[in-house]
């Protein structure tokens, strides 16, 4: 064998259709690729390196003979085949929350906890969007100064709910310019009750509520965090908001570190040596980074570092990644090429 | 005298005409209004209680018989023309930031520091937008439990840097549906260098920055709330962000309490009753404040009230007003209508 066998389950999804751009860009050695969907969009041709692939239906023996298994199709679709794809020789990636606060499934961030890899058992998670970017940022000044506390607020793009909400947005937007009315049937969240307009409007609710209070999209940044950085003292909150924007999240993020001796200038010279991040600061000529140009890049773009000058161990960034890109498909194939790496792409017997 | 005889400065703006539909509602006795803009928008009319208007350019001379006097045309005007307003025995409601820091100078949030009116001079300063909405829900809070820190980002309407940014969003966005490029000529910030689109892009920039990394409207949003507060000694640190939304800014606040004793449900009966606040808060049924619904309403909207899970004395909230009314026009007649309640609408001798 001189590649792998890969598999691309929701292929013609938002995360899908990024997931076979990163496999036409990676260096891991593919000989066959396999485009799996639903029913529904069985029978798609979709493109590989200039090549036409037929979108397959997934069944559990789809994974005959696949070594690698991308799966982003949702939680119930993962549940249901990723056992199978596993039993049938295959290593999963999987980019839904199924199984990502499973003990026995390694969360990884490769910037952040590549070690985990060695613990997997067949299948690691792929964290939540809003939580990698993130942790792509903080992980650099954790391992130098500590980090004790983080509060978080998102401006979340509308991608990181599909294809079908990147239309409600594009038709909402265009009905308020006309002067018509704005008709909302998928967010804030498509499984809940009730749909509100997203354009013009920002939403304070990704995914349900818990009975806390909190979203499920902000307990997963909360415990998520804990998780990769294997530290369950940190303490995290979070307020995860849908904005009108297609495509990257940016967030702005308070923490409290342990040290007492960090400075600007030391986080801004730590960021810019950290592995994913690409340092965008430089107030004076409004440098800093955005949604439209950090979108169909692969980096984490933090900017806007500065001192809470009340509390001396307290500091803000603004970090801006694309969704679909480090917060979902990028960091799935990156995930597979340190596999590779590591020579851990196998499932362990 | 029936009533006051009442000048608007700045009458053709966003918040000017905003102005004139509050005096157009307000319980106070005018006799007669007198509209005031730059030499550029003088003799359009504008209708006030259905009468014509024309509107006239403002000049010293312009405040003769004037008892009240309302200014949104910039800092500069302000600086100019409110000093011979007063002169001539007006008083003056400034909603810019020109006298704003002034220790002189009374800056008021009717339901937070109404006591502060009894100092005024002759002219009282109408706090920053994202200012007035974020205290009147911490106002009640810091009452019953001592407020020690916030960390607040917020969601700004472009409407808050003029009806020329209203315009630059709508182009931009049909620019960006239509595949064509989008053109950035007043934000993030009309007196800056560099433009960028807000058409699907949150801009983390307000206003210019300061020599701290911190801009000049999180550098208001700071110091402002510790004067409306009169205390020094509250923390508070805030992100600024403008965001594609036309009216009504949402806000993410976090904040710690000295009170070890509150709770969700303490705290959303505090908000329920208190002036000028609707709790909007029922996470089960998906209610939460929303800028679509608080635009062209007078109220702050207070939702998502919720325990920092980690530290029982600090807690979150999503607060939503209409910037243009409860951040600049209501609360400006809104001081009008408490100086006459108070008989304080005449300048001090």
């Amino acid at each position: 064998m001189d590649g792998y066998r890969v598999a691309v389950v929701g292929a013609t999804g938002a995360v899908g259709t990024r997931m076979i751009q990163m496999l036409e860009e990676t260096s891991l050695p593919i000989d066959s690729i396999k485009y799996l969907a639903s029913k529904r969009s069985a029978g798609q041709v979709l493109k590989f390196k200039g090549q036409d692939v037929t979108v397959e239906e997934t069944t559990p023996d789809s994974f005959e003979n696949v070594d690698l298994a991308l799966f982003s199709a949702g939680g119930g679709v993962s549940k249901k085949f990723a056992p199978e794809a596993i039993k049938r020789g295959a290593v999963v990636v999987d980019n839904t929350s199924a199984f990502r606060m499973d003990p026995d499934v390694p969360l990884v961030v490769p910037e952040v906890n590549e070690q985990a890899l060695y613990e997997h058992k067949g299948l690691i998670a792929n964290p939540n969007c809003s939580t990698i970017q993130m942790v792509v940022a903080l992980e650099p000044i954790r391992k130098n100064y500590g980090l004790k506390k983080v509060v978080v607020t998102t401006m979340q793009a509308v991608s990181g709910a599909g294809n079908l909400a990147i239309q409600e947005l594009k038709d909402e937007t265009q009905a308020y310019l006309d002067g018509e009315e704005m008709q909302a049937g998928i967010l804030p969240a498509s499984g809940d009750k009730k749909h509100y307009p997203i354009a013009f409007n920002p939403l304070p609710q990704i995914d349900v509520f818990e009975d806390t209070g909190y979203t499920h999209e902000e307990w997963k940044m909360i415990h998520e965090t804990k998780k990769i950085m294997s530290d369950q003292d940190i303490q995290v909150t979070a307020t995860c908001v849908r904005v009108p924007v297609v495509v990257s999240h940016s967030e702005s993020v308070w923490f409290e570190i342990e040290s007492h001796d960090a400075s600007v200038k030391k986080i801004q010279n730590i960021l810019s040596d950290a592995p994913g991040v690409v340092l965008q600061d430089d107030p004076e000529h409004q440098i800093y980074p955005q949604a439209i140009n950090a979108t169909g890049k692969k980096d984490t773009f933090v900017g806007r570092v500065r001192a809470d000058l009340e509390q001396n161990n307290a500091f803000q960034l603004w970090v801006v990644s694309d969704n679909l890109l480090k917060g979902a498909a990028w960091n799935s194939v990156q995930i597979a090429e340190k596999l590779h790496e590591l020579d851990l792409l196998r499932v362990p017997k």
